[in-house]
């Protein structure tokens, strides 16, 4: 899948702006995108558009204001893998020459709901108090006590992904916090206070797809889709391994294989850290470490910049933000950066070859109903 | 596009189940058209399923609950082309080989909604009162005094669909109405009466996609889909043509090239008559008569069944009812049908050639976001 490159990346920064109509957001991203590619807005011939929450046809409002008519418009919604579903239908498009050049978004605003967003009626387990926090809570509950761990360790992740994005200029949290800080927040989801869960934010985000022959004639320092994968979970009833996340463990193993390459050809990598937990279980899931060695691999310090597989070097959701919609289009467009050497001063030296990772919408409690994966390389 | 053929259709009956859950309808349209197909469901490689109302994740529900796990999934909004648009992507995906087999299904629930749904922030038009109602009824008024032609014709077209669609076991509306009848309903947007407009509903709808080699192993009466067009809004401002919508033109003109037919190939056609004029400006729109000639085709009998291109034989929007999100696939289990003979007392006879046309989601004013045309035969 190498002759796939992405040849333009943009974002609106992460933050609350309950009072922007989301399509002013989503224009911003778009803009963006299109001035970094440097291409005319004619050679688009497509767009793919990842939503959550943005409501109907967002994909058209943002595609009008920004000049972009007749062509065919998308709207995507895959929960958290909403906006890199889209990308992976972009990638399909065209890897298989249904297009030439196509557009991406994802957006995305939660600033204005108060917390509070529709369930579906026959959501059994939302509706008995298995919301995120809770069904991150558990799975913290069972690492902690399969690994004598102490939830202070976790708490490293939100403390390093932190750090991480004091010099991002799209992150909501710029500012560094402590362990303590972290513990003394107030309590959410035992093991978990606030400040272990990502924040509800608004913001976009905008990528543009074409094949590397094309990208010839324009587009600056295209960068190469070597993976792109998206699958769903095996739903199953009865028990469940509560700390190996199935569905991300086959998703990697897909998309290695796709790309040609392993965990250990990875430089960097953007992981769907939505709960401290959630990272420490992904950097198992995604190969980074042997099973029960994430919290090993955290105090390591080889996940923070400058160590040996930098993650979420961005903040993640946890400090930059997390509007599910524009989060996985986020997390390439920092790919996008790291991979052309200009992510300023949480540049990952030398990086080569990226993982994303987005996974999301539990629809059977312990269980994801899609997860993607992408790997880029310069 | 001739290899690409629909192996199973199926769908829930349209009605009002206010107090059923949306999935359960999804699920009765899948487990229907896997039954139609008479495959096993794994031989499903993904699914895409297109909804305006549903909410996140609904397509992973359903497939939970049919026993489809792990298979890529994909929810797609394009508002009432969301059902058509997920088989868009379908075919797109199994024509270029990303997939073998893929299912489709659309579905909507408006019953619960008393009719008012979210609208966003930046809507201006809609604020203003430009609803779809106040807009097709400008667009009534522009017909009927450039054509000097009075509601009465117009409402022909109600009464034509409403007849169609009492032998349809899958329509909410199975009795027939009168001009007067239509005429005496209580107004809604001069000039249209309630029965002018047509009925929020609940339904799902679901067909099976795959490459005519494939189903040479299995699947019944293949049917061929010899086009699938998506394609946007120009969304110009200042002066645009009233009665003659640009998007479903041009739409028309790119799915009769790729089918290699035109207008008078076509034995039936399903069209989106969310409204009593709509039908007849598409009429001309897909070029089944010139233009100005709508009402004196409509008149003259030859769209209703029996004649030379009987045209919502299913009942349409207007008395089979419209559920956003499930009419694009509904509209292809009634071509199905009909090209495999087997519509019972509405059957086209010798029907050869289909037609389906969904177009919706104006996002400014007289301009349409998302329009669908597909072309399949026997």
């Amino acid at each position: 899948m190498s002759d796939i490159v992405i040849i333009g990346a943009g974002m609106a920064p992460f933050g609350r702006f309950p009072e922007k109509p989301l399509t002013d957001l989503g224009v911003v991203a778009v803009r963006a995108a299109l001035a970094d590619a440097g291409i005319e807005r004619a050679r688009i011939d497509a767009a793919y558009v990842g939503t959550q929450w943005g409501g109907s046809m967002i994909g058209q409002r943002i595609m009008r204001q920004c000049g972009l008519p007749a062509i065919p418009v998308v709207n995507v919604e895959n929960a958290c893998s909403s906006g890199s579903t889209a990308l992976h239908l972009a990638v399909m498009a065209v890897r298989t020459g249904v297009h030439e050049t196509v557009l991406v978004a994802g957006l995305d605003k939660l600033s204005h709901t108060g917390g509070t967003l529709p369930r579906h009626s026959d959501d059994y387990e939302g509706s008995l108090g298995l919301s995120p926090p809770a069904l991150y809570a558990m799975r913290a509950q069972r690492y902690l006590h399969d690994h004598k761990a102490n939830i202070r360790d976790v708490a490293l992740v939100c403390v390093k992904n932190r750090r991480h994005a004091v010099t991002n200029p799209h992150a909501l949290f710029r500012s560094e916090i402590t362990v303590d800080e972290v513990m003394a927040s107030r309590p959410v989801a035992d093991p978990f206070t606030l400040l272990h869960c990502c924040a509800r934010s608004d913001g976009a985000a905008s990528v543009i797809v074409t094949s590397r022959a094309r990208a010839g004639a324009a587009g600056r320092d295209p960068i190469r889709v070597l993976a792109s994968d998206l699958c769903s979970g095996r739903y199953m009833p009865g028990f469940r391994d509560m700390t190996s996340p199935e569905i991300t463990v086959r998703g990697a193993r897909q998309a290695y294989e796709a790309a040609g390459v392993g965990p250990k050809d990875i430089d960097f990598a953007e992981v769907h850290d939505a709960f401290s937990i959630a990272e420490v279980l992904y950097y198992e899931a995604l190969g980074f470490c042997a099973r029960g060695e994430g919290l090993a691999l955290l105090k390591s310090g080889a996940t923070t910049l400058g160590g040996a597989i930098p993650v979420n070097v961005s903040g993640g959701l946890m400090a930059k933000g997390h509007p599910p919609g524009a989060t996985g289009v986020a997390q390439i467009v920092e790919a996008v950066e790291q991979l052309r050497g200009r992510a300023g001063a949480r540049q990952v030296e030398g990086a080569r070859i990226g993982l994303t990772h987005c996974t999301g919408g539990g629809v059977s409690g312990l269980d994801h109903g899609a997860c993607t994966i992408h790997i880029l390389a310069r």
